[in-house]
């Protein structure tokens, strides 16, 4: 009988030896393989954080104290050791568990995350909410490195630092070195107090000396006083916080033994620990990055089936393709180097390529000062990331009028991220930024052209968004603003971007019944060429749009109401899109027969508009 | 003859004497006090940033040279340096000098700012520009420690640290410590550095060593190394900037210098200098908060018109008083807490005040994990700095279900602040957060019970917005969703907020005229209550809908979409808001009129409609 097989519950691994912890911690990296490798998903650093859930999970009650892990994604451990362990094999799927943590899910899972940099910040919220309440439950924020590049972990750790409250922040070292401070001299020291002899003694100092309160703390902060003229400071130290090791984060012993420690003091704690992203799967050891988010992979040889190519490598390559005879072109990306595909663009130019970090504010504004001086900056984001950078787009970009191209990554459904990744607002916040120009290509030869045009004849700012994947069944190249790609006569059906897949599939059904849409696909949606859709509507009087967006700020909305100010009168008008909630997690697939955007949901769409016709002529 | 009389560009600047710098100095602060007396605008912090602007204008050539000025409020006195005294008694007047630098204004102002922490993500890439160009200029960047606070310049500051690019930072430290390292051992150690003596002969060295190039740099090198294992490091250095400083802001002679050798070293330096908001008028440096941003003053007296209530003031003693009986309420802003009325707030419940710095994003989230604990946080907030919480409203409180309320401020046109600072997006942006209630009082009265019943009885995300400044002639309290406030037959008015004041004007006029409009005001516009807005177009069939916002997803384009989709035939429609383009700088009523958004611009509207039909029945 394995251990894992006996934890149902945060209780049960509490009564686990801690002599039996490494076993255990084996089982849980076996079951990680074995699942991952067929559900696919984040991987790398699940495998790093073994050690550290099962300690905090030890440590901490989980229902009761909050452990917030930031961008979420290495909490798999967490779902398997809090009572999701036999719904594992769901995971990521439509209607499975979530690949982030989510409390409609668990009371476990204290926090929904999936954007990096965000637990201090609702850590401290819970802590002062905790304080101000007279509760007596423990707060933990769990953030990597890369996470702590971002500008609203520093806010966070500001604000944490200086107020005093219990919490503890744990900084999940495994690859970048965030700090130089955080090296040489600090990190010896730092060793030095965590050595089971200095940690043992200062827990025992803690528990007597510290019982007597004011005196301990006094004592405490003449230390903590002299160590600050002494030692080299560090950005955490400064911001008020207690710093606490480096420590190794494969140590379940000591790491349980520094949690305890941390809480226990009762102040801002920062506990620093060094894990290695992939730890226990030599492959995933040797390329973390390869194993940082997968669809599957052979567990035996690791090998990860190649993908095929997607918008984002087509997008890149061109985008090396133009940097070659175009000098002034730079790249820029916010730590999706990969994900974006430019890849391909750091090799071919190195001295134009700019990862900024988990940064996106920053990449947004800092290429609006290169646009400024004659550079043609194109930065590389996934949409729902590139939320963080609304008001630069406005403020940095727009206002200036500065010529920056945004490849807007992952737009429109993403499957198995679910809700905090899904690009479904960019359509409503891109077209709201004064002169945007915003294009959709639906193939990759589209991209090809509209990437060159947004470089090459276009100014100011210009979207090209396009989304995860790779093209369907439409692979022609039509890029004007609006063009009837199929004439028909019943109804007029709207859609710019890869939706324009299901469309088609939509009108071979229709057609099978005798019934003839006209096919209007767009390419730019800053502006609307109704002149195109006017001319298609009159002719029709029946419009259905295809989005796969959420309802506010949809280009249906807005080709309706210029039907109404031009008084141009339908029989029949209907938007499909995903509507005012929250967009849920499945494949692309699922989803979109979800809301009726496949080719089925849109032809049967089209057909209840035409019999809702024929109900009112009879 | 005043100098400051014969200064009309950088060049005339550069030929006054050393000894006469002091003189022209105080000449720059009574020029600012006699103009921004009359004209109003930012006073404290240009006053403290004289001698470092003549400094700047000195050192560098500001039409080849970039400086860039952070939150920009700070640039009146490089205005005045720059060609522009003579227009300066224009400043933030309709069609006059903008009160932020602007480079459509002047080739001498590098980039506009008006938000704040952009300056060093915007100077960084005009730098890299600048170094892939080959080109030869110097950037600067000047941000206070107040916007040192913000997570966009720790974004940038960690960027620019590791690029090696040539590049000052002068950080004006004019109040706030931003870390405890900036202080005791470092700040003595700095201040040797920087002692005449010391600093003099650094400059000897890199003059004569210098010029050899590796040699220098290495042993530069062992010195910066050394310097970091013994002296406290700052989070600057520990980032790669090499730190200078702290100096005093006000002594010109030995700011050149100090500029001077930062941009000799070619490398990214943080020089760091110490000044008085308000310097060289007594009651600004007693006062500088009063003194920050002033719509005018006795220059003698010092004394500021006292300001009649207004929705800031009133939303902030509502706030207070519901959170007497309320323990489980808190207020948090971001460094705004005169500005959003919070004043009252902190001092009647300091404990559950939270005032987080320049921080939108860390307020947003730090507010969701507090919801998620049973505090009902209110955050006050201006709309235009909103646009920073973006992804927070929809990844951090919105995926969350988060009870959070917003107290959107200055939304709508702000007057003098102009374009950067206009709040004309957040009725597109909060409407696309999925399940935020957006609330719009039109008075004092509404405000009150708009924002109990967002406390008391709504779920989930509320924002209240409401605008700069007072109530007009409505003072009523209509809070339905939708409400005819006026029957009438002619045309159908829609409108929401203090709008509502210009469409109540309209309405006399063209009763005057014997045309009888409807007017429907609405209180609630995230989802829109067509019951009552249908029924009035079913009677008038034309809709005129006047909105203070830009274009893009405003009411009025969804009202007539859900017209087109109902297949209610309008005989004509207007819709009367900003457009898409950038609103400039002038009094809200200068702007008003531009826009046909006053009486007399919503009265002629309603004319064009009527008058259009009767040419089609005729």
């Amino acid at each position: 009988m394995k251990i894992l097989n006996t934890i149902n519950s945060p209780a049960d691994l509490k009564k686990v030896p801690a002599e039996e912890i490494p076993a255990l911690c084996g089982e849980l990296r076996e079951f990680l393989i074995e699942n991952v490798s067929k559900t696919g998903g984040h991987f790398a650093s699940n495998l790093g954080t073994v050690e550290l859930t099962v300690a905090l999970d030890r440590v901490y009650d989980p229902e009761k104290d909050r452990i917030v892990f930031d961008v979420g994604h290495q909490s798999y451990a967490h779902k398997i050791l809090t009572g999701r362990r036999d719904d594992f094999s769901t995971l990521r799927q439509f209607g499975g568990l979530s690949g982030f943590p989510k409390p409609r899910e668990s009371s476990c899972d204290a926090f929904i995350t999936g954007h990096a940099s965000t637990s201090v910040s609702v850590a401290l919220g819970m802590a002062r909410a905790r304080t101000l309440q007279g509760q007596h439950y423990d707060v933990c924020a769990v953030i990597g490195d890369g996470s702590m590049t971002g500008g609203l972990a520093y806010e966070a750790i500001a604000d944490a630092g200086q107020s005093g409250e219990p919490l503890v922040v744990i900084l999940n070292d495994n690859a970048m070195s965030i700090s130089q401070s955080v090296g040489g001299m600090a990190s010896i020291l730092s060793q030095m107090r965590t050595k089971p002899a200095y940690f043992n003694f200062k827990r025992l100092y803690h528990k007597t000396i510290g019982q007597i309160g004011p005196v301990y703390r006094f004592i405490h902060r003449i230390k903590e006083w002299v160590k600050s003229r002494v030692l080299p400071g560090n950005m955490f130290v400064d911001m008020g916080f207690y710093y606490l090791g480096p420590i190794d984060g494969h140590d379940e012993e000591t790491l349980e033994q520094a949690i305890v420690y941390a809480r226990e003091m009762r102040i801002p704690v920062l506990l620093h620990i060094i894990t290695v992203k992939g730890k226990g799967y030599p492959y995933a050891e040797e390329q973390p990055d390869k194993y940082h988010g997968v669809s599957g992979f052979n567990p035996l040889t690791g090998i990860v089936p190649k993908t095929k190519d997607d918008f984002s490598s087509v997008f890149g390559r061109t985008l090396t393709e133009l940097a070659e005879t175009d000098q002034r072109i730079t790249a820029i990306t916010a730590a999706m180097l990969d994900g974006t595909g430019l890849n391909l663009f750091q090799r071919q130019h190195p001295d134009r390529l700019f990862d900024v970090g988990i940064c996106e504010e920053h990449a947004v504004t800092m290429a609006a000062g290169m646009a400024s001086q004659g550079l043609k900056p194109v930065i590389c984001v996934y949409s729902s990331f590139l939320q963080r950078g609304y008001d630069m787009l406005i403020h940095d970009v727009s206002l200036s009028g500065a010529h920056v191209v945004f490849g807007v990554d992952r737009a429109g459904l993403v499957g198995a991220d679910g809700e905090t990744h899904h690009g479904v607002f960019d359509v409503n916040y891109l077209c709201s930024v004064p002169n945007m120009t915003v294009l959709c290509p639906a193939s990759f030869a589209e991209v090809q052209v509209m990437l060159k045009t947004a470089l090459e004849e276009l100014d100011g700012p210009v979207a090209v968004r396009y989304p995860r994947g790779g093209e369907g069944s439409w692979k022609g190249c039509e890029t004007a603003d609006a063009a009837v790609v199929a004439p028909g006569r019943d109804v007029t059906i709207v859609c710019y971007g890869t939706m324009i897949n299901n469309v088609l599939d939509a009108a071979r059904q229709l057609e099978a019944r005798g019934i003839s849409p006209e096919i209007v696909k767009l390419s730019r949606i800053d502006t609307l060429d109704f002149s195109v859709i006017g001319a298609s509507l009159e002719k029709t009087k029946r419009l259905l749009v295809a989005e796969e967006v959420c309802a506010a700020g949809c280009v249906g909305t807005r080709l309706l109401a210029e039907c109404a100010r031009q008084g141009l009168t339908l029989d029949g008008a209907l938007l499909l899109n995903l509507g005012g909630g929250i967009v849920p997690h499945g494949t692309v697939e699922e989803l979109k027969a979800l809301y009726a955007l496949d080719g089925n949901g849109i032809a049967y769409g089209v057909l209840s508009l035409l019999d809702r016709m024929e109900d009112e002529t009879i």
